[in-house]
């Protein structure tokens, strides 16, 4: 199989480096933006050809759209205006209600699968592409029936070699749910690393004293602008939505604080404890 | 060297395994308000012996403390004044301000050291006691001028077969640090996952999505009100003062969203990605 990757960042790199390893991809293209990631990535073998963008799409019987969600709805329309009636698009963004309006009636919408790999770290560029960083993660394939069978099966296929879980979601659904488990998290993470950070202006070594505890809970702060405002801005409606009740119940935690009413804490933790029920 | 640990939770238990396995304790005597607890601490052989709290009081060269803070406020001054004058009181708790306050003037204060070891895990009780919790995290001792020199001496000499690395702050800049990179972290998990809990209320399965990012943010919700309510009580002023400048930043993001701010969210973010330099 014959893989283009356009945009050769954590994510592609990443998997470049699985599907070549695990000998689904026989031949791998690379464009990236910058040069200095296409580079890298031909320099350390994550691809085998560094191409325009037009070459990339032109060579893989797969093509990968994995970069951020904003570049990627302008350039879908053309890159399915270019590839032939066998090749495969396939995009790997966080949000999936925006690009899949965008080619909505598109006349090869059907060689189109819109994916969503849910795995990553806080790291980004080719330089942090890691091995085995899909397996065990959940895939969503949004809007399935828009796109043809084989398409489908052939993105299937492919992140099963990455030992993905497959689950199919409506693009619209999709965005609902990953406001609050995914995108939710990093707005949190990035306030408190700005509250964190503001406050250490003034008092030095504020960081002698982090703890394990606060290392977990801003590790996403730690996360790429360019990937994550794109993502904040194309699920704008449910981030607003799910950010607005999480501001809520910070202030009811403040009101009873500010009321030292122990017993409404107490019930505040033990309700956010039932967090161990569906989260090992 | 012999130890007597009052509280046997997952800190007093943790303790109790290490101090023992290094060869600083010789004989653990344990006092715990639950029956259950204090039984399955002699049943596994944390302690070697099950003791009143007036026993476990007589029969330490140390005194450990290891209850939530409200309850080591209670109990300290009456432990100070049934120990002599070569026993030393050591407390574990998470906020230092108020039980030095209440300490202050006592006869035998001096016998008192009050520590703070960064330690833990979101689990509680001693079933979830494990060796190496306190290994390689910081110890802080507060108020050390207050203590006698050899009882400071015996603390450090203590943590220090729990391979911590001390660290001496007044009690008052340890409060203030510790709501900023500990217990605000607390209160954003907590609110965290009351957020998402709501959700799942009307949306089932909305955890099938649940990524290893919101585990990560999430994970200290699962913390225990008994040990954490009294923490927040403790550090009312601190805690609301940071809560404050928390829900701030989160309503400065919400606004740059509404207005379609890009520039500003990328500066946000970027702004955040600071903690890479002080958190690795």
């Amino acid at each position: 199989m014959k893989l283009s990757i356009i945009g050769l960042g954590l994510l592609g790199g990443s998997l470049a480096l699985d599907l070549r390893k695990r000998g689904f991809a026989d031949e791998i293209f690379g464009y990236d933006l910058s040069p200095v990631s296409q580079g890298y990535a031909k320099q350390v073998g994550l691809i085998d050809e560094e191409c325009t963008m037009d070459e990339a799409i032109s060579k893989g019987d797969i093509v990968v759209i994995a970069v951020p969600v904003s570049a990627a709805i302008k350039i879908l329309p053309d890159v399915l205006n270019k590839i032939n009636d066998n090749q495969i698009v396939i995009d790997i963004c966080s949000t999936k209600g925006t690009i899949c309006e965008r080619v909505k009636g598109h006349s090869r919408r059907r060689r189109y699968v819109a994916c969503h790999p849910m795995a990553g770290t806080e790291n980004s560029g080719p330089w942090s592409a890691i091995s085995g960083m899909f397996d065990g993660k959940a895939l969503i394939i949004c809007d399935s029936e828009d796109s043809d069978e084989d398409a489908v099966k052939t993105a299937r296929r492919m992140f099963e070699v990455l030992n993905m879980n497959t689950m199919f979601f409506n693009s619209f659904n999709h965005d609902v749910h990953v406001a609050y488990v995914s995108h939710l998290s990093h707005v949190c993470s990035f306030a408190l690393a700005q509250t964190v950070l503001d406050k250490e202006r003034n008092e030095k070594n504020i960081f002698s004293l982090a703890s394990g505890g606060f290392a977990s809970t801003v590790r996403l702060a730690k996360s790429n602008a360019e990937m994550w405002v794109p993502i904040f801005d194309n699920n704008k409606d449910n981030v607003l939505d799910v950010l607005g009740t999480y501001i809520e119940k910070l202030q009811n935690f403040k009101q009873l604080l500010v009321n030292d009413d122990i017993k409404g804490m107490m019930d505040y933790v033990n309700n956010a404890n039932r967090i161990r029920k569906v989260l090992k």
